[in-house]
């Protein structure tokens, strides 16, 4: 508590990322980041770079980036919003299209757990929605909502991988037209059912993508979000109010060289696809409960015994995420590594729980 | 307006940045970037990237960054926060160290046009001080003020390029020990009296440099804040509710670069000293008010045809700021080019003159 710093900030939570160790050269599976490099065209692009020009500022409008995305996404430039990460997009969107203090927003209980974090932020009031007992999001509880005055789902929800079908989704926009419903894509990329086609029939859609997953890129910073142009409107201007430039010359190349070679990224992702059915397979068989996937981790545990399996895990070199939450205590989420990773995972995790079977409940 | 937009985003007024137009070849003095190239130690950097790295997310915490800056400045690790730009530091000033809704902050009537908008977007009350018919800040209208909950000074101003001795910048944080004093740094290579000693004295001054000018890095957009531990601790609180990772790895990198090779950056930043002061007499011989600038960029006029300025030379095929205010409508704002372009400037202008007083008030 200082007098210095306002009452606000004194009092508020902010989230915590996952660990990025700079220590320990640790088997890394516990921020969802791609296995694969990056496409090498990024390699070229950064050697014949004009470093001249990082003396100069960005185009504040990141065309280039919106052309590219636009020709990818087949929608128009002025229905694409880019920010310094999809999390600094997501944020724009609080105070974009939603009144401080006034009715809730809804997630799920269960999510991404920067979201409530950016309502906090910006003062907005909201509402969790539980997840079944299977982690599945009922439909129905999102249907014609009343007193709400938005919606955010994460589709595939994190961390539970769990994907919700295209026709559902639209279910929901179109049963909630007088408000803003955001869908967080940041893993749609290994589930496939984006909802960016509906934005041109729903005004009131927003589909929020990011290159750090599915475009290796987490190292880069740059998300986006398409929309009705009314929307995107709003997110600029809230833009505007905090950062002209958001978007680094770098940045900005270095995401347009990656649309440009969808086939690299659509061949390593269609392996970690494969990758994620055969390491689901492999943790059954070694005794986890096993939450279904559909994006680019997994979400397996033990009952009551998910730290154990983080500690075990970190002990061994094998970093992955637990959650401090009643719910989720049984569970770790671990990303989809490579081959080889996965594989030592395994290994490790067979003689994890052979230990926790011997001394039963450390 | 919008149903769909916030009634706030629907109501405010966002930061208009200078033109970075991408249609022709200006010679662009309006947004005072560096007319130097960065520090060829970038271009290693950038050819030697093991571009594999950027599918991991960055360090959030900068350090590698955060090491160079501390010895740069001679200050600890903990006593830095590094944004997105300046812009971004300056923007979690707002909601760190100012109370919504509660007593003014204070700044100068003519400044840096978005501290307005930084207030707004996060609801803090502000209030102008008028600087005097010189531009000139009157350090006494800034000595123990009440009933104002922060302070925030850029040195040297934008747009006028005044710069404010450190001992008045002394005496106005040591009248002020209750509330946060920010001094805006972004122009402070071109003055060299920054105020960043005076942090390890007074708990209450945060101190916010940029490597936008005197870097030559506008592209890569990075800025830092340097204050008491506690001042910095609610930055990195207010970030960690907006973005984890604002600092992407190539900006981390390029920066970390750029404060090694300090020889070239004196070298570049004198010569723009020099040509400051050749532009600044050239200015006054063919008939304008000059402002003396501490800056990279020169504040000069006619009277009541700052906007006719901006016109001719955009014709003529050379950008400089205008800025549609009362107090500033006989003067543009002029970057300090390299020489071949400040030379053009002189040329163009004299002609422009010349035209202006033919043809009487155009």
């Amino acid at each position: 508590m200082s007098n210095l710093l306002s009452k606000f900030i004194n009092n508020i939570e902010a989230y915590t990322a996952g660990e990025q160790p700079r220590d320990k050269n640790y088997i890394k599976l516990n921020t969802n980041e791609n296995p694969f490099p990056p496409s090498p065209v990024i390699k070229k692009i950064l050697n014949n770079y004009d470093y001249d020009k990082l003396k100069l500022y960005p185009d504040p409008n990141s065309s280039m980036l919106k052309a590219a995305i636009s020709k990818k996404e087949n929608t128009a430039e002025n229905n694409i919003f880019i920010g310094n990460g999809s999390d600094e997009v997501l944020a724009f969107c609080f105070p974009t299209f939603f009144n401080r203090k006034e009715k809730d927003i809804a997630f799920a209980d269960i999510t991404y757990s920067f979201y409530p974090v950016f309502s906090d932020f910006f003062g907005i009031n909201f509402r969790k929605i539980r997840l079944d007992d299977n982690f599945t999001l009922n439909c129905e509880d999102y249907f014609n909502l009343k007193d709400i005055q938005g919606i955010i789902i994460a589709n595939p929800n994190a961390p539970t991988g769990k994907g919700i079908a295209l026709e559902i989704i639209e279910k929901i926009v179109k049963s909630n037209l007088d408000k803003v419903i955001i869908i967080d894509e940041a893993y749609i990329d290994f589930f496939k059912q984006s909802a960016v086609e509906l934005t041109k029939k729903y005004n009131n859609l927003l589909v929020v993508k990011t290159f750090s997953k599915s475009y290796s890129l987490a190292g880069i910073r740059c998300g986006y979000a398409i929309g009705n142009e009314t929307l995107i409107s709003g997110l600029e201007r809230s833009k505007n109010c905090f950062n002209s430039y958001p978007i680094d010359r770098l940045c900005e190349a270095v995401c347009t060289a990656a649309i440009s070679d969808s086939a690299y990224y659509d061949g390593i992702n269609n392996e970690i696809i494969s990758e994620r059915g055969i390491l689901q397979q492999q943790l059954k068989e070694i005794g986890l409960t096993v939450i279904p996937s559909s994006s680019n981790f997994i979400f397996a545990g033990l009952e009551n015994k998910g730290k154990i399996l983080y500690e075990k895990l970190k002990e061994q070199g094998i970093l992955v995420r637990y959650f401090d939450k009643e719910r989720l205590k049984s569970f770790v989420r671990i990303s989809v590594g490579s081959k080889t990773e996965n594989l030592v995972l395994i290994t490790k995790l067979k003689d994890i729980i052979r230990e926790i079977n011997q001394t039963g409940n450390i």
